[in-house]
């Protein structure tokens, strides 16, 4: 199939380019860049919601559950779940093709796996590449579901329109943990399994780190309840999403989002390209190896043997 | 103070000098690289373990068990904690100041939280600098604790000599999706709160998953049950690392792990140079900044604005 082939059937929404598509930003090949330019002016039509929290946390079922919900809506809903997937087996998640199979398949839901890393770094890009191609495939919602809730995952999901963290019951002692890493980005709180003991008591201390938290735009971050695998709360999640979509739509246009957003992804872009011009050079993947093994039997360090590869490249 | 007295002080094991260099090599500044040549011969010496797992697991608590009961045998031991915190506030974690104050003063423990990324990347090969600070400062066990599980935290811990994975009863709905991403890099599983209900079961699930899984060096590694709050099984877990320390030194010296290391760390230290050289230029950061607007506003794709500040750096 030819770029060109390819591009008027992804615009189509035609799953099988969008796939393919993915794939290609995945793997940086060559038509890469040029494909990502044409769908660029093709985007910004989709709400992209990004889902994290802890795991445990039950956020497959909840994002299963509301992509069913919007897809009862009559809408088209994308889903890219990103997996802190092994650098040996590059595998993806077992349960994601399950998943896939159920919900992809039989309910028109596209699921789409992405690592968040590759070894030499750049695939955080890829997935918001991957978001991208959805909106600008006709997609209504494209969800984006973190497995982890590192750091990579949290920049991925601070690229969304809204993003949601989903926590449970009972988590006292790592909330604190939990709240200087992903609770400043919540722009909605989900308490899942609220059928469970303790949801008062998640609920008030989260409350409490609401009210000390001091947004820049004034948003005061909803809390819902839900038990996902009862559908329950589904409803009012989705409220919840479009109240602080509209909010930040009125407040500043989502400029000051998508501006912050331009500059992570270009600086990804940047060090991806710095990177693979520096590789493109004879034997700099030789010395590359080369030096780490000397650097292992404490023949250089690290410093030094950064300096022999960027002075001769 | 000069730098040969901060080294000089260093090597003696100060504190104030480990934490004066430490705060160097986190923000890039200038005798960074220096800094970190002279520290590099005198590295080799200490245990490096990494701690890792889902949030809620009670890793703060084990990890400061596991260096008390170091600390009664007469041993040094420095932690360094991985926080995915937030790049706006840039704030460590308020536990983390209060474990400082308690375990860190009063006991002799150096206590140390990092950021894993900065806005252009880059600080987790600062943690990796830290540890080697604190190896050529003469500690004897160096613990490396993550909050997060992303895939940056699971690259951080792959560089320890030791990668421990806790988990707790009752997470078999997550089992699943955590399996693909720190399940092939523990050597040794800790199912911490084991007084809890559902630990056979969790143990089960656990063994069956290892035997499933091949490594490379043929190492299956041991689970170890602990309850960290009430100080149980950390003589275990002590045994359980030692083991496979002794195992991986005896195998392979540790030289297929230390050049895997050392490549990832070279990888890391290339990549900050060269986006560093570019935004040396003049003007870069402002052409950044006005081409993330362009994009923000749809005037410009992300691919055709990395091309334009790559052309004229």
């Amino acid at each position: 199939m030819s770029d060109a082939d390819l591009l008027a059937k992804l615009f189509q929404g035609d799953p099988r380019s969008i796939a393919r598509a993915i794939t290609k930003v995945e793997s940086g090949s060559k038509g890469a860049a040029e494909l990502m330019k044409a769908v660029f002016p093709r985007t910004g039509n989709a709400i992209v919601i990004g889902i994290t929290g802890a795991p445990g946390a039950g956020k497959s079922s909840l994002v299963d559950k509301l992509a069913l919900y919007y897809k009862d809506q009559g809408e088209k809903v994308g889903i890219v779940c990103i997996d802190p997937s092994s650098p040996f087996s590059g595998g993806a998640i077992l349960g994601d093709r399950i998943r896939m199979a159920t919900l992809g398949m039989e309910k028109g839901v596209f699921i789409r796996s992405m690592a968040t890393r590759g070894n030499l770094g750049g695939l955080s890009r890829a997935t918001v590449d991957a978001v991208s191609i959805l909106d600008a495939a006709g997609f209504d919602k494209v969800i984006v579901e973190t497995v982890g809730v590192g750091q990579d995952e949290v920049e991925i999901v601070k690229t969304a329109d809204v993003s949601v963290v989903v926590l449970v019951p009972g988590m006292g002692d790592d909330i604190q943990a939990i709240k200087a890493g992903i609770m400043e980005i919540g722009d909605v709180f989900v308490i899942n399994k609220a059928d469970r003991e303790g949801v008062i008591r998640t609920q008030k201390e989260l409350e409490a780190l609401l009210g000390l938290a001091h947004r820049p735009d004034m948003w005061m971050p909803p809390i819902v309840r839900t038990v996902a695998t009862e559908s329950k709360g589904i409803e009012d999640l989705s409220a919840a999403i479009t109240s602080y979509f509209d909010f930040q739509k009125a407040e500043t246009g989502g400029m000051v989002r998508k501006t912050a957003i331009a500059r992570w992804r270009l600086t990804e872009l940047v060090l991806e390209r710095l990177l693979a011009d520096l590789m493109k050079h004879n034997g700099t993947a030789e010395k590359i190896d080369d030096l780490a093994a000397q650097i292992a039997k404490k023949e250089i360090d690290p410093y030094s043997a950064v300096e022999k590869i960027l002075d001769k490249s």
